[in-house]
């Protein structure tokens, strides 16, 4: 009878449910804006109408991450709302550039169903799309959780686990239509290195570090109206600390690469993604990424790399400790193509 | 000879008195996503255009209560620069919609005033209306501050209490133009309630909490252009803290109310409205709101609402205490009617 | 071999070397929308698109700040990274009001360079320019900075230190194309106060005082893609604070002096300018104004006025110590040249 929802519980979930989410977003130069004001983003694609010209589109997009963390930001009343953990990304897709104007709206597909052994909880996989104005297809992925039941009791699904891809396969990547760095200026976009100056296996210290502060991360969860209360009430922990959203922690490692990385101008795709670690108020975030993989295109001098993206509480050179879990200082582990100039 | 102004004392008003407040100001997309940053707003009518195109207006808003800061915010230089304390608010009504390139000015007349028994300030009622650049009347309402006296030996004004009426009547409401919510989208929209969903009586707990930090209430207070010192100067108090803005409050309680309330799309009116305690940086805003009316309008599938919306720091389901005052944990209490789906 | 670069160290620099600073910037109402959030900015002209038509412009532009700060945020990564301070300005002109939908890249060429004594460090003077996608000239000035030398053992280049005018000659000053003050709305703008009413020599206390946040100088610093290391580690000082960017102090006090100099428009020239001592999260910023000169300009109705303008920690009367050195508590020294309605 309440008119507030409590959101959905694992029992609430059947495999192949289709839900679309609400409140569908129309962004502007405000979020752009916003987007350099959050995060140390400047990869010049996303910053200059002219520099996007240049490389064959019809003007600045706006930074991928935007439309993965609006499109996100969606799913969360519906899917993540009593999530006890973000457990992993898995075949995400950049179809199409966000550009201001656009508006997005997101839906989700349950693709997978796994209850835990304890009977408490279980793992929802869901894939989700989001669609602009014209219905074109911006981004996809895979996302997992675990979720809470809200009747211990209640009869365990059918397990179906998907069978996701290890990596978006390089001959699949989407290349936006027109994109062309074969007059690509390195003087305006703040670095020599091309595609073919990358190697696979090299590593690169990103250097800057950036200590975050509650009214950052609060301000940009909200702009993607991610509602999840852990990230907004202080009164959960002793400390008032919130849980900083995980992709305010994507964003920020992202646009720490910059330095290093300023030509890795798009994400293509997602390959793979944990939060291995929580992020609060005061930690300072630095990064480091490693080449993983290279691939070309067939949009002209256009390559792609992929990285790992790694994100930390101050700096931190391991990964993992000697029992394989992540390292306690590692925040972010991130697969993913970009494509940058050959 | 001073360059600077202190503002005006109470002294400084008269029955009648014409103020035109400086400052006008255009909005654009960029005070829209600083809205979605500051508050949880999702309200799908200031979320997308498309969606508002589907309810028949030209594209989609600016929320209502970003026009009512800004035409609230120039008024504090002229009325409230000196005022002990906002005392109320009646009479306020919405009449057409802010979109992004809208130009906002205001102008204030003096209807009240009544000197307080101790001789050292008074009581300024002020009609407040918000214009856009074509001159059409955006929004209107009465608000009363107490004001210091400059002298406290000038003369005591004649009393002039204005007759204003408890409740903005329902037949008055200004639907704005094309507005047409029947083939309102439930989905998109948040929550499947109508307007006949809800009873007189009814109360609903918004159930999230925000912890408001100093950086976002004074980014807020400022974007409005709203001067008043006590929000931003940390030495007034020993322990560094501002005063919160009531505006901030009163966005940040309807943004919450969205869980309840999604599809009260549009605040149509302002009946009456208490700042009841002062906000404080650290705070955990939290939300309540209860039906007090329901009344159709003339327009397509649109009802109006009238809510009571209650923000306290953190849960307080007590409004009142047995002496009749304001519990002390609460911050608001606002009497508002809204426009949403039959 | 590192992708990522440590920035230019003193003898990476020599006389007439000519930089092209990366990423261009396309501005928005999102970026003006923020300036209004940062800073309590109220200047009529960059508020509302009707009040600078009267005044003659297409529409309200940027605030001047923005574009400076834009131009400069730019050079950090090629001038101040390894900066030990940034010493000073001069010949800051302003060429072109920068609109929303505007383009800006910076360059700079290196016009003065002077080893230290202790040879481990050297002073670059540097005039920086920057201009729109029509390659219209939006402004230029000159900085000289402090920078550390890579290897204290390099060879001091030849002292070549430029001549630099000590204030921007007045019939020098570049008036917008088409800006008319004849009709000046006073009631708008907020003041009654024209060019005639300043006399030189005049003070002017801006009354209000602005206690600063990390949030809000990093969400600034950020905004204006500058990059310095400073800003944003919270590591680098026990106590966590981070020392707050120059250009958030001059905008802060900027927008402060609204309050007595509310038709000061425009910024039209920097003569000069020192940061006199570092600002830090929590310090409560105050400034005064005083008046230096007058000169007519040939735009009808307009008027240029030279002030100085100084911001402090909480308040403080007493620019210079007996023994020439700026009081600690004044944080900013600035000369400028404004355009005001006559």
């Amino acid at each position: 009878m309440s008119k507030t929802t409590a959101g959905r519980f694992f029992e609430d979930y059947h495999i192949g449910q289709q839900i679309v989410h609400a409140v569908p977003r129309t962004v502007s130069g405000g979020e752009r804006a916003l987007y350099h004001a959050l995060y140390p983003a400047r990869t010049a694609l996303y910053s200059s109408d002219d520099f996007a010209r240049a490389c064959g589109l019809p003007q600045s997009p706006v930074d991928d991450l935007i439309g993965f963390h609006i499109v996100f930001g969606k799913t969360v009343p519906d899917i993540s709302l009593n999530a006890v953990a973000n457990l992993g990304y898995a075949e995400g897709r950049f179809h199409a550039p966000v550009y201001p104007g656009d508006s997005l709206r997101s839906h989700s597909e349950v693709i997978g169903l796994k209850q835990n052994s304890n009977g408490k909880s279980g793992v929802v996989w869901v894939r989700t799309r989001g669609e602009n104005q014209r219905g074109a297809r911006v981004l996809d992925y895979v996302r997992w959780v675990m979720v809470r039941k809200r009747d211990p009791d209640a009869t365990a699904p059918e397990t179906v686990v998907p069978d996701l891809a290890a990596v978006v396969a390089p001959d699949t990547l989407v290349v936006p239509q027109g994109l062309n760095f074969s007059d690509h200026d390195f003087a305006l976009s703040g670095e020599p290195h091309r595609w073919g100056d990358y190697a696979i296996g090299e590593r690169i210290d990103h250097v800057d570090g950036v200590t975050v502060e509650e009214a950052e991360h609060m301000l940009a969860t909200r702009l993607w109206q991610n509602t999840s209360k852990v990230h907004f009430d202080g009164t959960r922990r002793a400390d008032g600390k919130r849980l900083i959203y995980g992709g305010h922690v994507i964003s920020m490692a992202r646009a720490l690469s910059f330095n290093g990385l300023a030509n890795a101008h798009m994400i293509s795709a997602i390959n793979a993604g944990s939060h291995a670690n929580p992020c609060f108020s005061g930690d300072t975030i630095r990064a480091w990424s490693e080449v993983l993989d290279r691939a070309e295109t067939r949009a002209p001098g256009v390559g792609a790399l992929r990285l790992r993206l790694v994100a930390s509480k101050g700096a931190c050179d391991v990964l993992k400790t000697d029992d394989g879990k992540y390292h306690p200082d590692v925040l972010l582990d991130l697969d993913y193509w970009v494509l940058m100039p050959i």
